[in-house]
């Protein structure tokens, strides 16, 4: 008998049926009585003056309730990070990029809405706009935030170790300069909320956030209201892969909307509204010096990351100071040094997108590898091995590896995809085309992070009177499975089926505080605290249990919904007796309370220079076959092998839908997807023109799950949300160098590139 | 330095704002997406066959979406005690009262339901009715529920001591047959409900319900649900007193409706409808049998109630047990005999309501003491005293009073109304007017009751980021203050005001099961359950606040919105200092859990011959002073001076609320409310007709808190929903008497009987 009866297995998700048989009632499907329907009016402008703005017509129109500008605003300047603040709901002075909010207006009828928006005459002074990221830092670019001295949003720097040294006593240096491309998130349901001032002045957001607490912060920030009148309601997620986890200004825009007319006002992002204002994952420029001895042993790496802010700060600083924490890790390199600068331009901006910044330092390091590897003529697979992180290694920055299965996913993945066999020589198909092979391994968070000085969360349990479970937990659902990993590890311990087990999880007024679901957290953070607060509750039953059988408390489990003698299963109560009994016999309900705690976290969350941020590492290695059609440029991608460590996977059908997901968007991101932007401009606002891996491009692939059993997570598991994004591009970019000898250092490789790359190879 | 800083204080109610700025959103102003309108075709005859329903016309009519009748139901028939189910939720052979639910019809508006319900042709074959109770309980007489030998639905016996040998050592022995009438609730919300069955099958119902988590379980057994399918939301409440516990058939009806249609229907009670079929209190006869010894000593006493039921089962029998429980515990009589049957009639039906049976039993027992008292030659102040209960005091039935502050009641009641001065004579005011002053005294529940076996509840606690605290209590709010009383309690605890406080207590997905509002128990059992948790909160509080002010946790309290030194109150930080301490330095969010349990409910809760079923006693006593107009009958009242023992007052001003609307309806059901029925049809089905006391009626009172100090009640309180009502028929009765000489037996004491009273006794 396993160990698990329910932890660990592919059951079906608890929330499937509401979303297959469409009862789920995201954003758009939700009206509220008297609700408005607002629209924004947005800078046609990549940067300008504006120099009025007439609202008379719009407010003319019949069925317009409100017009409203930047003086209708309380003008506080917005960011995430605080400190960096830079975005107001509605431009004041200036545009920053084509897109900008303008003005608003909320009328009885999106129609008339959208016609009211064409009714305002804003006058605009046109200004000197700068987009390309490496000019914007010099010194005469044309500045974006007056108030600043230059361009330049943020930094962030890194130093372990001394990597001069590192460099000296290095036999070679590498030397490259990588690009990554401006992806974004595409998730089906554009965003949206609806804003809800009560006569009480209490504000009340649907939306289908990621982090509802952090946005009710936000909300808070940016209205200037006391945070007990805010209430975040989480809707049903409609795709999320970091998008959602900041407020959007769409959001304040709609509470002043509805603070104006005393009714709820909605606003949703149109397909092109989103394509060209709802973020995108940031575009890094690295360039990246490793030393590196005869022997293959990495002593020494150096970046400088030049990340493309867009016109406003976002999750910029996050993103930077995330991925150096990751490039400190993998591999143990002992001199590190890290620099990294958020620059300005007058384009849509950044935010968190699934990985957080490591996918684009890890396109520079894992192609680096695969160049240091032939260079030193030692296998890939041979040279990821060499210096593969271990359970107990204390890396260079400080970073504890726990659990760690990087040799085992190397191994695997190479195992599984004939690497020895395949890697020997790149196939050459005839007709121009070659097949190659390659591979990439990666290091992520398992459990979010202690960035924010705090990692903890409680949960509350409650059990009815005929034995169904209520989880009140602040793990946001946000299509990932989060209500399905809280009811799996509930269940577990309370040895009943999932399906018995109502998790509520949506509302800021209800659910404990907690950061929200990124950072590959929720499993680790709230699944803990879930863990915790079934383990009390399941004191609770079993103590009325031992009174029903006449055995003592300890003899018994809960296990296939029953509590039982440990040493003869036979004599058992079924669970839903034991809560009946608790009510109608002892007289009192059951239930019980738990937490997560990293009491590290406040001490070195918010030291940027300290390396131990993350409670847990996920690895993992991806190998990658592609056919490289060398006369046109295309590249097919045959085969994905992924091996992933989860720690214990928790069910291993989603763990298999999250690599799978962030498998074809990782191809997406490697092969097809790029916001392509001219003067500014998004020239492919639609899924017509911006390509996203569909079904039909689904390559063969095998996901491979390596259990490491994490010493902290919730029965050893660990988070898997992003990792499956993040070696991919490298791994892409690595088989196409094993085909065609060629490395190509910039994302995406489309046709284009490609074909274009191997001609001047030749050259 | 009192020892509390918000409880025990008159503060603002916290969810007066929403009130009163009209925020709040009852059932009438809710509107789901796709909402019908249902409405219910009831019976025109007091008793009948059905011979045939034709729908055909209804169904036909554009805008209906469903017509149905008893063979869309499943035919399940129903009573609040599951052994007496006798009630369908559409009729299917008979009807048995004017009212009765025959068909129903769901349609796009309220005025096609309205006339498609006039489209469905129902004919019926009239049988013989009955009306009177104690005719129905012939053996001749018309039988209303067939399956049945006669008209006796339920019966109810208590005997303690030996009632015969108290009559035999009597010296006198007193006999009066006493007569309470029918009177209904008058919620100023009629009820009503939204029922949606979701693509899944599963049920929410939205209501203004007083026991969400017990309609909750009897939609399920109604609708042949499993209990997991039920979800109850309670929406505001309009106004409860009792008649909000138990399920109406308008929530079955609306279910199947929405079954049906797959869309959420609503059905509100329009205020006949309301008058008509909503319930009532229990119309009681009762032959009241007392022994007493000539000092004055109660020996035996011996009530046979005959209850007039109406056409279905529905809390009688709990009422009927209830009463009989009061009776043997007021004066501690030695011998008592309780025996009382419930009686179909084809009228409509009674449930609880405000005193559970109480006031009619202390109509006759109360009256029937100043009778007593006047041919002792005693006074009726000095007769109560003489036996009061008194605090350790054990009643014959077992019953063990534990705080009771029922002497001083008297005494501070009579010394605040002058009762010595004034009880000397009546006064003859000229023009055939009299004054005179009466009293009674009362004991009722103080905290509901172990009837259903179970006393109980969890409560969680949660601090948000900011220090705001959410309750999660399962507490209704029936206008009563319940929220407030959670509030109160917690903030009390914590030592914050109760404005920093939210309460979620309105959904039973979310909310601990607990058996709602009824019995004046919220204050009692939830208020335990919330000062309980706030306690385990108030643990984690203390500790953070030790490590902030480096001071030992058990020299620490909580008080006026900080955590201080008790020594040295100057060493203090702010409660929200605190919560956010916990988050951003120690790293973990504060919450709690809490339970109040009563063990020996599961022991003696169904014991009904068993006397010690209520935890806890309120006692009472009332004075009333009023003028006689002794040539037209009418009953003017000057004054209402109540003493009430709240045993630790929580809110005085919501207690005074409380027992301020008790005095108003219970003048009503004194000298004017009245349902008069002919045939079985309601004659006063409106305010005009149906005179309810109002504002501008009030008479002059004061009221008086009795603090008793409960050892069970949270912080010492007891609960004062109820009691207020209880003695109030019997005092005015006591003051007529006093003023005219004569004793009237039948409520309600209007201008017409008090009239004619008078004339016959002249004669």
């Amino acid at each position: 008998m396993s160990e698990f009866s329910v932890f660990g297995k592919s059951l079906p998700r608890i929330d499937a049926w509401s979303k297959a048989t469409g009862e789920v009632k995201y954003l758009d499907d939700i009206k509220i009585q008297g609700m408005l329907y607002g629209k924004i009016l947005r800078s046609p402008h990549a940067h300008a003056k504006i120099v009025s703005i007439d609202t008379f017509g719009a407010k003319k129109l019949p069925g317009v309730r409100a017009v409203i500008t930047a003086e209708d605003t309380p003008g506080i300047k917005f960011s995430f990070v605080p400190a960096l603040a830079d975005k107001l709901p509605l431009c004041k002075d200036k545009v920053r990029y084509v897109g900008d909010e303008v003005a608003a207006v909320a009328a009885d009828s999106l129609e008339i809405a959208e016609k009211a928006i064409q009714l305002i005459k804003a006058e605009y002074e046109i200004l000197p706009a700068v987009f390309d990221v490496e000019e914007a830092m010099k010194q005469d670019a044309p500045l974006i935030h007056e108030e600043r001295e230059n361009n330049i949003a943020f930094e962030g720097h890194k130093s372990f170790g001394d990597v001069e040294k590192g460099f000296r006593e290095s036999d070679y240096i590498f030397e490259d300069r990588c690009v990554t491309s401006k992806v974004t998130h595409c998730c089906m349901e554009t965003h949206g909320c609806i804003a809800l001032f009560d006569k009480l002045g209490k504000l009340t957001i649907y939306s289908p956030h990621q982090a509802p607490h952090t946005v009710r912060q936000e909300m808070a920030r940016i209205l200037a209201l006391p945070l007990s009148r805010v209430r975040v309601i989480r809707t049903p997620v409609g795709g999320g892969f970091g998008q959602r986890l900041v407020t959007d200004m769409k959001e304040p825009v709609a509470a002043i909307l509805s603070r104006t007319t005393g009714r709820a006002v909605k606003i949703v992002n149109t397909r092109e509204e989103e394509f060209c204002t709802a973020r995108t994952r940031y575009p890094y420029i690295i360039y990246l010096k490793t030393g590196v001895r005869k022997d293959g042993k990495i002593l020494a790496r150096q970046a400088k990351v030049i990340v493309d802010n867009g016109a406003y700060n976002d999750k910029g600083p996050s993103t930077l100071n995330y991925a150096g924490e990751c490039f400190a890790v993998l591999y143990n390199v002992p001199h590190i040094q890290y620099d990294g600068w958020g620059v300005y331009t007058n384009k849509q901006f950044g935010t968190a997108f699934r990985g957080f910044g490591n996918p684009q330092l890890h396109f520079a390091t894992e192609t680096q590898l695969d160049a240091i590897a032939k260079k030193l003529h030692i296998d890939p697979q041979q040279l990821r091995l060499k210096y593969a992180n271990m359970p107990g290694d204390v890396a260079a920055s400080g970073a504890k590896i726990t659990s760690c299965g990087l040799v085992e996913c190397i191994n695997k993945a190479a195992e599984s995809s004939r690497w020895k066999e395949k890697r020997k020589e790149p196939v050459d198909m005839g007709d121009g085309k070659c097949r190659g092979i390659g591979m990439a391994a990666m290091v992520h968070t398992g459990g979010g992070g202690r960035f924010y000085g705090y990692a903890a969360t409680d949960t509350f349990v409650k059990i009815s009177e005929e034995g169904k479970v209520t989880v009140i937990s602040p793990a946001p659902e946000i299509g990932q499975g989060a209500t399905m990993v809280i009811a799996q590890i509930t269940a577990e311990v309370l040895g009943i089926r999932p399906d018995n087990i109502t998790v509520i999880n949506d509302d800021t007024e209800i659910m404990p505080y907690d950061l929200g679901a990124w950072g590959s957290r929720t499993s680790f953070v709230c699944g803990n605290a879930a863990k915790s607060a079934a383990e009390n509750t399941r004191e609770e039953v079993i103590k009325v249990a031992a009174q029903m059988l006449q055995r003592p408390a300890e003899r018994l489990g809960c296990r296939e919904g029953k509590v039982f003698l440990k040493d003869n299963p036979e004599v058992a109560v079924f669970f839903e007796e034991v809560a009946g009994y608790a009510i109608s016999k002892i007289g009192h309900p059951l239930s019980g309370r738990g937490r997560y705690f990293d009491p590290l976290a406040p001490q070195v969350g918010l030291d940027r220079k300290y390396g131990h941020h993350l409670p847990t590492f996920a690895f993992a290695c991806q190998v990658v076959e592609v056919e490289v059609d060398t006369l046109t440029g295309q590249v097919k991608v045959l085969k994905v092998t992924a091996a992933h460590d989860t720690g214990r996977t928790i069910n291993p059908s989603m763990a298999e839908g999250q690599i799978e997901g962030s498998i074809l968007q990782g191809l997406g991101y490697a092969l097809s997807e790029e916001c392509v932007e001219k003067d500014g401009i998004l020239m492919n606002p639609n899924f017509a023109d911006y390509k996203i891996w569909t079904a039909l491009d689904t390559p063969s692939y095998e996901v491979i799950l390596v259990e490491s059993i994490d010493p902290d997570g919730p029965f050893g598991a660990k988070g898997i949300g992003e990792p499956g994004l993040v070696p991919l591009p490298a791994a892409v970019a690595n088989a196409i160098f094993h085909a065609t000898g060629v490395m190509f250092r910039q994302l995406p490789l489309n046709q284009e590139r490609v074909f274009f790359g191997l001609r001047e190879a030749k050259k």
